[in-house]
C-alpha cells in the first residue's frame, strides 16, 4: 500500500480528516488497522468514479474529491450505518499538486462532517483519472437496511427531491453552461449531492428497507422489490419535485428524468404503517424532507398510477426493464 | 455500489470464492456487512492495478486475476494478518465474458487457498483496464507487525529469492519473450507471485518489524528503517538469489536488479536475536526459506556491504534516495 516516489495519499490527507480513537494505525504502513467496537458489525461499500464517465471532465476538483466521498456515504445512509473509516485509491495523469490540495478539500470537508477518517489508500499514474473509495461503517445490535427487508404494507418514502441531478447531467451532455438560479442550482445537485447519513440514522428503528438511488428511482426500488420478493405501486403525482427542476423543464408532466434518472443520492425507505407518524415527525427536523410515493404489496411487479388514477405503461415509455 | 446494466461482480463471483460465518450480508446489497470477532482488530489494505502499468498488457487473464488478490494478500502477510475478506473494484474497457471468467478463476483459486470471502465490488466501463483489490485481514490480541517497530540488534530476514520478477520485467521492456526454463521460471514470479501469508503467521511471536518488497529491497527496508528511527547494515553476498536469476544475467555480481526491483513480494522481517533459531527451524517447514541478510543498528542510515568486506557507495550506484 506504498508508492514512494508518488505517495500522494499521506502527503495530502494525513491529519486532513477526522482523527479517531478506534484507529490504531492510519495511512503509512502496509495496511491500516482499526478496531471495531463490540455489539457492532462492519458495513463495507466501493464505489468508483471515472472522469467523464461519471463527472463532466471539467468538473471543479473539490466537486469531484467531495462527491467521491458522497456517493460512498450514501451507500453508508441506505445501510443505516454511521460512517468510520475510509480508503481512496486514485489514478492519476499527472502530478498536479494544486488540483490535488483542492481534491483533498472537497473530500476532507465532507469527512469531517461526518466524522470520517482516511486510513490508507493508493495513488498510481494512469492515463484516466479514476477514484475508487472503499467505506466503512458501524452498525450497532444488528439495525441495518436490508433490500431485501421490505414487506407488504410497508408504505414506501423519498428523501429531497427527485430529478435534479439528471437533468443537470442532460443539460451538459446537450453543453449547455448552467448560467440561471435554476440551473445553477441543478448542477449542484450534481456536483454536490448530500448523503443522507444523518437522516437514514435518525429513522433508526423505524426502517424496513433502504436503497440510495444512484441509478434511478425506477431501478432502484426495482432491486429492493426483486430481493424483498414483493410489488410496489407507485403515485407519480407524489413525486416531490423541485421548483427549479419543474422551472426547467419543457413539460412539467415529463416524469422520465425523476423516473429513471440517477445522481441524485436520495433515498429510498420502505417503512411500516405504524412508523408513519413517528417518521414523519423526525424527518420535519431535515431540511430535505420526506415524501410518500407509493406501497409495497405482495403482488409482483411495479405499477406506476398517474395524477388521473390511470396506470401508466412503463413499456410504453420506454421502462422495458421494469415491466410487470 | 451497483450498477445493473453492468453487475459484473455479482455474475462471475457470486459463491466462487470461499464462503465465510462472519459474512451477514455478501455481494448485492449498497454495502456488505461483515462481524469481527471479539479480540482481533481489522487490517485494511488496498491497491490497484493497472494494465501496463503494473502487468503486460498481455498478460494473460488467469494471471491478471491471480496477481489483483497476491498482492494485497501480500499486505495482510506484512502485517502478521490473517486475510478474511475483500472488495473488487474493476475498470473493463468492454464487457468480454470470456475474459472475466478467466480473470475471476485467477482470482478464486487463490481467495480459496487462503479462505477469503468476496463481498463486495463494483463494475465501471473506462478505456483503460483497472483492478482495485481492498482486502481486510484479522489481527489478534495487537500482535501486527508495524513498519515502526524494527529495534537496534534485529536480525533482517527475507523470504524466498529477490530480483527474479524484477528481472522477468526488465525482459518484457526489452521484449525479450520467456523461451528457455530459465526464464519462463522468472516470468512466473512475477505474473504469479506467492503472498508469504502462512509464513508470516507461522512467526507470530518473533516479529518485530515487517513489509512486503513491492517497490525494491533498499527502498521498503528504508521505510522500516524510517519508521522504527534505526539504521541497517545489509550484506549483499547474503543476498537470497534464484538459479534462474544468476544463470540468467550477465555478471552475477550485479546486484542492481535484486536491491531496487519490486514486483517479487517476497517479506523483509526483523526478528530479535534470541529468536533466531526458533524463526529458521519455523521456517524449514516452508519451502521459500529464510535468508538473515543484514542487523538493525541504532546508527542511522542504510549501508551496503560486499563479499570483500566493502561499503558499497550506493550514490556511484545510482541509488541517490537510500544514501545515508
Amino acid at each position: 500500500m506504498s508508492s514512494p516516489e508518488f505517495n500522494l495519499i499521506e502527503k495530502f490527507f494525513t491529519h486532513a480528516t477526522a482523527e479517531r480513537d478506534d484507529v490504531t494505525l492510519g495511512i503509512g504502513d502496509d495496511a491500516a488497522i482499526v478496531d471495531v467496537p463490540s455489539g457492532h458489525s462492519l458495513a463495507i461499500a466501493v464505489d468508483t468514479l471515472i472522469s467523464s464517465v461519471h463527472f463532466p471532465k471539467e468538473t471543479a476538483p473539490e466537486a469531484i474529491g467531495y462527491k467521491a466521498l458522497a456517493v460512498n456515504l450514501s451507500d453508508m445512509a441506505a445501510m443505516g450505518a454511521k460512517p468510520a473509516w475510509a480508503t481512496l485509491a486514485l489514478t492519476l495523469p499527472d502530478n498536479d499538486s494544486l488540483w490535488l490540495k483542492k481534491f483533498s478539500q472537497g473530500f476532507s470537508e465532507l469527512a469531517h462532517q461526518f466524522g470520517l477518517q482516511l486510513i490508507g489508500g493508493d495513488t498510481t499514474r494512469g492515463s484516466v483519472l479514476s477514484i475508487t473509495v472503499q467505506i466503512f461503517g458501524l452498525i450497532k445490535n444488528n439495525q441495518g437496511y436490508l433490500r431485501s427487508a421490505a414487506q407488504p404494507g410497508d408504505l414506501i418514502y423519498v428523501t429531497g427531491t427527485l430529478g435534479d441531478a439528471g437533468l443537470a447531467l442532460k443539460h451538459w451532455q446537450a453543453e449547455l453552461k448552467p448560467t440561471t438560479s435554476d440551473t445553477q442550482f441543478l448542477r449542484q445537485r450534481l456536483d454536490y449531492p448530500k448523503p443522507r447519513v444523518t437522516e437514514a440514522l435518525a429513522l433508526q428503528g423505524l426502517v424496513h428497507a433502504a436503497i440510495d438511488i444512484s441509478d434511478g428511482l425506477l431501478a432502484d426500488l426495482s432491486h429492493i422489490l426483486d430481493q424483498s420478493q414483493v410489488g410496489a405501486t407507485l403515485h407519480t403525482d407524489k413525486l416531490p419535485l423541485s421548483p427549479p427542476f419543474k422551472s426547467s423543464i419543457s413539460k412539467t408532466d415529463d416524469l422520465t428524468v425523476p423516473l429513471t434518472a440517477g445522481d441524485d443520492y436520495e433515498l429510498i425507505l420502505t417503512i411500516p404503517q405504524i412508523h408513519q407518524n413517528r417518521a414523519q415527525h423526525i424527518m420535519n427536523s431535515f431540511e430535505c424532507g420526506l415524501t410518500c410515493i407509493g406501497n409495497i404489496e405482495k403482488q409482483s411487479g411495479l405499477r406506476c398510477i398517474n395524477s388521473n388514477n390511470q396506470t401508466i405503461n412503463l413499456k410504453q415509455h420506454g421502462f422495458d426493464h421494469f415491466e410487470t
